[in-house]
């Protein structure tokens, strides 16, 4: 179908007899064997005189993708900016491609040979006066000065100079100005333009912004004072040639653009410079100006150009503001692909309404069912199995360390936290010992052979539940723990192995973002939660003197006394008074301490507060530091990545300065059970009566839930299609080691160990990688997580080490420790959207930021559902606090069954948009696009979800369907009925 | 001049023989003896069905600067955004301006007549099938639904409505979609237009963005099946007529543009709905609109629309983004007067590079020499004269409140800080008495008649060193220091009043920004500085026990013991031992405190730390709360104008919590000297022999130079332009209360006071005022300060009452009031360009912000300035750390000499931008207005300091000059001659 311009002006269609658009599907549609035309690089230089009387051409601005302008005063380049044209110059651009003389596929080696062709060709077509031949040739052969960036050292000792030639000027009152003697241009030799790089450019860092095949683009304008009329040229080159120091950096030059006019417009050829360099970064023009074959092919390009533009209101927006670059740009392969009449990528099969009450998050073949025995486990091996070679060498890289120096900490914490909980539990049948050698153990085994490696295994709240149940319960019927916990593991294990021959994780996929956010977003407010009780815990352990009074200190004392009641076990040792006793001994020994002083001790608590807060304030600011405007990005990326370490090690120092005696890390320094009372195997046998190793089926169906819950759902978020990952999940192989590790767990008496979503999470996020930017103003694309095994094993021989590390690690205080895990629990909340939507509650309307949700589901919708969300969350935290929380990992099946229930409260289209596992970004880029769709059937913001909108349901009559769009185009209707009918 | 409209398509020009430009000057000229042409409010509805096959208008966007659409799925208002077109819709709209019904000064009082007339004239013209008539008219006279904003009380009812009707479903288990049920449009009877305003359209709360007088104007655009051609009509009445239920506010209709077309293109027809609506909220359009005589001075106008409008390329931005209203837009009046005729505001006066070295600031009339006796402190009176009523009504203000309790506490602090330093210093003679009731007195006086009553008395740290140094030199020499401190203060109030009747202030238009910046910020400097030696004074007088066994606790104490050497004298109370003496008895009676713990005080040091930075985070984050996302405007405001003071409750709090005995605020509670060695009155005569009368006047001297300095400097910082004083300065009149407040402080003994920069800018910064914005989108304002004499009256009575409040300020601990010290120093750093270029030197080029300088003076030239900066502050600060300190202001003169010096190392040119005192803003803008004037001249990005670039000097053969542009126009040169020659 043919463009109807009828509302055109009638330039727009008088061009040709063949449309525009037409013209342009035809360059894009042709079918191209060759690789995509290279990246452009686009240099605009202006005819200026310098220091006298001659002319040169001066660099003033040049393109990749945004626009890069010369500061003059400032002499230096600009941010890169969207460039703002005006439609004044785009249309004298037009009239310059009418008229000029216009050489596609010219031949040539050098810019003198360009030179002369194109002002013999206008000499030719009368265009120019055959006298002006050598003077047009002068001056586009003049020299040309770029603008280079120096390096820092350089600038450094500029500024030096600047000062020596200050201070030379106060001392000779030389009344001048010394700015004109240091220039930081580079120029070529007077004389003559080089036909060769020169040294300048060929050092230009800029380079490294460009591909390697990039090609240049050089645009020419300038006034000079013996032409009339204008000189216009427009040349692309046969090949590409390097035409010596003409541009910046040493790139060969594809297209070169001349426009050389009577004096007195110079401004006006800078803007039409401007615009054919925009045209040219502009991707589909550029893809035109490659293919193009005639005058007529340039014209349809900037048509269309002009048909894609964006308008902006004068007296809303300032022409000199620098528009910052986007932080997403709608892909040029649709407006391409529109013309090429190639099919556009389907994207609305994994749009956002389609998704009906079921998994957020793509179901992918790792969690498709086999119907075969183990099919899931083989195929997972099958899976991972290409990867384990570059599981290893893909860790090579800084980046790394820090991750393991990160986790590390957090994982010894842990070890250290639930160690000590479980040790209190169990009567030290497990202590801290035994979680350090599990922790090492598992951890390393499982990031060694499992499906993700980037899981990190850890004790959890609920099987630290269990285990204290389990032990009172042992006691209280006289069963060997340490044997009926070994059954108990094993038929755990053995069922665990059952669901993973029977691809059970299969179900994981009814996890949506409502429970996956709910689980994760619990877990980091129990993480939270405990910080704080920790640390309140030592302030009550360290209480302050509230009625302290410095005047009455020597009132102050704490005594000890020889204890009252007569129950001493053993007496005082002989040289020893009672005074004398430590506070230890003192107790120890049966006495009395009496004072003032006794139940108090000094600083240790507000010493703690301020470590713990500290950590926590400097590793948030450390880690935003990245956003920083101070320092090159290289080293805030380096204080980003390593911000806990650097956190840690400050506070360390200023715990060591300040000298307290705040509670320090203790690991144990020796290597042998908690309990005297048990070895390092358990027997399977003998402890307790047969019938007990049956019954033990019962508790272990629990545990058997328990486990898979807490893995699985944490597999999940670590597997979530926003992390990018590339090496695929392994649900069923992760399930199969946590079994394994569980049945050898079980035989060692150590603690069983799953997933723990906080760190494994503090795990990716210390493993990000974001692209090197290209072009100037692009923002870094995050490419995905360092997917390897080598940091999850390096952390956990760091844990099993610890125990010989003790004497560095006892310099770390708990405090700062409780800060880090303050700050793990605060950071894993980033980026939740239960948490975007619970700050709204406390936001008027007009306050709140542009979501997407935002723009399609009623607030009051969003609101309900966040506080849905808030109910289930504190029944939750509720049920953790009391003795069942046994059974909390049966109630996050629970949220599975309200999510199910809220298909009755909430519309398809409400829950599509609030319960979704495609982050905010992804969404919004894919109904852009899909916008950009719909754009091309009528006009610039189109909202075609009408039909989707609930307002609009039963009106068959008046309904805006896509077929009706088709018939009796009236006012300049461009419908481009050929694409809608492919996408409806 | 006619503009050349050579590059213009065909049609741009043909539309009639006299070009737009000339119409639009035409138009735009006219002598108008009427008021300008109100605001618009401009609706846009569309034609769609609801709930079944009725058709009703629905209002989907709006706009009175910025555009705001109404989020179909959201149901509610976006937020205010640039209005993005494309230039398709433009060219379609002026289609239709071309072809449609254009109706100007139509007369009507209904909807229904205006239907009715446009409805015949398309059929008379033959463009409307007679047929047609009744279908056309009842539909455009369907009812109108309009997106209103409902309370929060409201909202918060429907989201109970939400969850009951949730809880229902679930019970029910009803599956239908209750969203259709509830739905926030405001609907007319169901059957007919109504003529008279809704209850929901008065009662619209958007009512208050509008001016009383401002009118609507209503675009209407649908899609019917019956139509075959578009029904296009552009309506003025003749008088603004409430049009019944026709627009979302009661404002009456002036404008009305219809557009009713078949059906299909509904989008189409949308984009030129918003096209109209964005240039009905064009300034220039909207009066182009409100004078235009027929369909041509339209059409002229939409070519005006688009000669100005921006053009983004598509492939750098994404049209989806919704544009943020820009902070500053340029001014309306620029495109308006050009095409008027009228002289455009001569701004090149104040432009930033007219200022040779000379003051930054504006030298106003305040400043000007009179050259009369006391010329300048009488115009000062008569200038200030006319506001005194207005000072004291001014002020009835809730923030003024907030300002009197944060300027309060300041005041009390730094009187009690300086009064101890003074006790100190001069051993009582001078005291904390004596600094409060000094403190009271002058301040008081001042800012009831004073000059500038924002500024606010201190004793200052020259002061100070002063003082100190008199009274040792009087102790050395036996000369009674009251005595000749009196003289010593005579003489200067004498040279003081001197330099008064001699205008002598005109000095300080020698304060160049350099000048201010370096002093204010070594003030703040020396703020901040002293902040943290009091916190470590603090730590040092209650030291930490840094070696603390909590095991070892038996074995510290501190016991009393008789001293070893015998010198007691007193012996002993009857009734006591001495290990039931307190620290301070044992001291007293020669005791001597023996024991590990006597040199520690537990946990003060550290609960001040916590309270020292608590109070400046905490501060630093309420006053940051008023950009926040959450909560009101109104609360937000309200909390951070309030910022200091609830951070000083709350920490007021936490210590009261603790009960840690941390240093408390104390002021005397008794009225009399604090030495028994005087009295209220310091006689004159008989303490000193005669000639110390007149060798007092040396001394003076150097105090006159001090409290000039002083002085003035801050009233320079106090009256800067950028705080948009409306009432004037008084410089003289300033000068002259503090000679009469020092003769009055020197016979009462009391110290000497003159004007605190920081405190003063923390005043002024207390009663900023900004505009309640107007139309959505639109910055607020900065309107000034809250020019009153209450506040500083109402700080120094409570200073003056603070003897009687110990009671209740006893609460407030030290470390808390040195926090709000640490905020005040902080926050008058911001804004201070200095501080801008230290940041600078620390950002590689790329990541430094768009500042003005940035883009025209070469970075090491502005690295240089900033590095000499630093230097003479760094010796200042040296100075005033010695002995010399006493000659600390006069050094402040020096800083004038070397700024001067600086015009021989750096260029006039960078000085004009980097020593000036128009901040920021203000010179972007201006630059912006300069550049918008050239740009009439050429194209859009018009660079036209190049002649002021050094790098063009002595180039006469190619300068561009701007009269050789009315010569040779060759491609599409648009120049707008008149004016450029006007400009230069």
């Amino acid at each position: 179908k043919v463009r109807n311009h009828s509302f055109y002006p009638l330039t727009f269609l008088r061009l040709s007899v063949v449309s525009p658009a037409e013209r342009i599907r035809f360059i894009l549609g042709e079918e191209d064997d060759g690789p995509p035309p290279p990246q452009l690089f686009t240099e605009l230089d202006e005819l200026l005189a310098v220091d006298g009387h001659e002319m040169e051409w001066k660099e003033t601005a040049r393109w990749i993708k945004f626009e890069e302008k010369v500061e003059k005063g400032g002499e230096r380049w600009s941010k890169p900016h969207v460039a703002t044209l005006s439609l004044h110059s785009l249309m004298e651009l037009k009239r310059c491609i009418e008229k000029g003389t216009i050489m596609l596929d010219l031949e040539a080696s050098s810019l003198q040979q360009v030179v002369e062709i194109i002002t013999d060709n206008q000499i030719e077509t009368g265009q120019l006066n055959r006298d002006l031949r050598e003077k047009v040739m002068y001056t586009l052969l003049r020299k040309h000065r770029h603008q280079t960036k120096k390096s820092n050292l350089r600038s450094l000792a500029d500024i030096g100079k600047s000062v020596s030639s200050a201070s030379r000027l106060f001392s000779n009152q030389e009344n001048g100005s010394p700015t004109t003697a240091h220039r930081n241009f580079t120029s070529n030799s007077l004389n003559d333009f080089s036909d060769k790089p020169e040294k300048d450019q060929l050092r230009n860092k800029f380079m490294k912004k460009l591909p390697r095949d990039a090609e240049a683009s050089n645009v020419l304008v300038g006034e000079v004072d013996f032409l009339e009329t204008s000189f216009v040229a427009f040349v692309r080159l046969q090949q590409a040639v390097m035409l010596g120091a003409l541009t910046e950096v040493p790139v060969p030059t594809r297209f070169l653009f001349v426009l050389l006019g009577p004096k007195g417009k110079a401004k006006s050829y800078r803007e039409i410079g401007r615009a054919i360099a925009t045209l040219m970064s502009d991707e589909v023009f550029h893809d035109i100006a490659y293919k193009a074959k005639d005058r007529q092919d340039l014209l349809a390009g900037i048509e269309e150009f002009l048909e894609e533009v964006i308008v902006l209101p004068p007296g809303e927006w300032d022409p000199n503001i620098r528009i910052e670059p986007p932080k997403t740009l709608p892909s040029p392969d649709k407006r391409k692909n529109m013309y090429a009449g190639l099919e556009a990528p389907q994207m609305n099969g994994d749009a956002p309404h389609d998704d009906g009450g079921g998994g957020g998050h793509q179901v992918g073949e790792e969690l498709q069912r086999t119907k075969r025995f183990c099919g899931g486990l083989v195929l997972d091996i099958k899976r991972k199995l290409p990867f384990f070679a570059s599981d290893f060498y893909d860790a090579l890289h800084i980046q790394s360390l820090s991750a393991i120096l990160f986790i590390y900490l957090g994982t010894v914490t842990n070890a250290i936290t639930f160690g000590g909980l479980l040790g209190d539990a169990t009567e030290n049948m497990q202590g801290v010992l035994e979680s350090f050698l599990g922790t090492a153990l598992t951890g390393a085994v499982f990031c060694l052979l499992a499906g993700q490696p980037l899981t990190i295994l850890s004790s959890t709240g609920p099987v630290l539940v269990f285990e204290r149940l389990l032990f009172n319960f042992s006691k209280d019927n006289d069963f060997n723990y340490l044997e009926f916990r070994l059954w108990i593991g094993l038929w755990s294990a053995f069922l665990c192995l059952v669901l993973v021959a029977t691809d059970a994780s299969f179900l994981v996929q009814y996890f949506t973002r409502f429970t996956e956010e709910g689980f994760s977003a619990l877990i980091s407010f129990i993480f939270i939660y405990d910080a704080f009780k920790k640390m309140i815990k030592l302030a009550h352990h360290d209480p302050i003197n509230s009625d302290y009074d410095p005047n009455l200190i020597t009132q102050y004392d704490c005594r000890c006394l020889p204890g009252t009641i007569r129950t001493v076990f053993t007496n005082v040792p002989v040289n020893a008074t009672w005074a004398s006793l430590t506070r230890q001994q003192c107790v120890t020994y049966g006495g009395e301490l009496v004072g003032e002083a006794c139940g108090y001790v000094p600083d240790i608590a507000l010493m703690s507060l301020i470590l713990f807060f500290g950590t926590y304030i400097c590793s948030m600011a450390l880690k935003k530091f990245k956003t920083s405007r101070f320092f090159p990005t290289k080293v805030r990326k380096l204080i980003s990545d390593f911000a806990i370490i650097l956190t840690i090690l400050l506070f360390c120092g200023v715990d060591a300065l300040v000298g307290v005696e705040t509670p320090k890390l203790i690991v144990p320094s020796e290597f042998k059970p908690t309990s005297p009372l048990r070895g390092w195997f358990v027997p399977p046998f003998g402890g307790n009566p047969w019938w007990v190793y049956l019954a033990a089926l019962l508790p272990a169906l629990l545990v058997t839930i328990l486990i898979f819950m807490d893995q699985q759902i944490t597999a999940v978020i670590v597997n979530r299609k926003e992390h990018k990952l590339k090496k695929g999940a392994g649900y069923h192989l992760d399930l199969f080691w946590v079994a394994i590790l569980m049945i050898v767990c079980s035989f060692m008496g150590l603690p069983w160990y799953v997933a723990a979503t906080v760190i494994s999470i503090a795990h990716i996020d210390s493993l990000k990688m974001e692209t090197e930017t290209s072009a100037p103003g692009e923002q870094p694309k995050f490419l995905g997580v360092r997917e390897q095994r080598v940091t999850g094993i390096f952390v956990f021989l760091l844990t099993g080490l610890s125990v010989f590390m003790a004497p560095i690690l006892k310099f770390i205080p708990m405090p700062v420790l409780y800060g880090v895990f303050l700050y793990m629990g605060v950071a894993s909340l980033n980026g939740v959207q239960f948490m975007d939507r619970l700050m709204l509650l406390l936001m008027p309307a007009k306050h709140q930021p542009d979501l997407i949700y935002l723009r399609h589901v009623p607030q009051r919708r969003i609101h309900l559902f966040t506080f849905l969300q808030v109910v289930c969350l504190a029944l939750l935290w509720i049920l953790k606090s009391t003795v069942a929380a046994i059974i909390f990992p049966v109630m996050i099946l629970a949220l599975v069954a309200v999510r199910k229930a809220m298909d009755y409260v909430f519309s398809q289209h409400d829950l599509g948009y609030l319960d979704d596992v495609i982050p905010e970004k992804d969404k919004k880029k894919k109904e852009d696009e899909k916008k950009k769709k719909h754009k091309k059937k009528g006009s610039i913001d189109s909202e075609m979800e009408f039909s989707e909108y609930p307002y609009h349901d039963n009106v068959p009559s008046i309904k805006i369907s896509m077929e009706t769009m088709e018939h009796e185009p009236m006012l300049g209707n461009k419908s481009e009925d050929t694409c809608s009918k492919r996408h409806f």
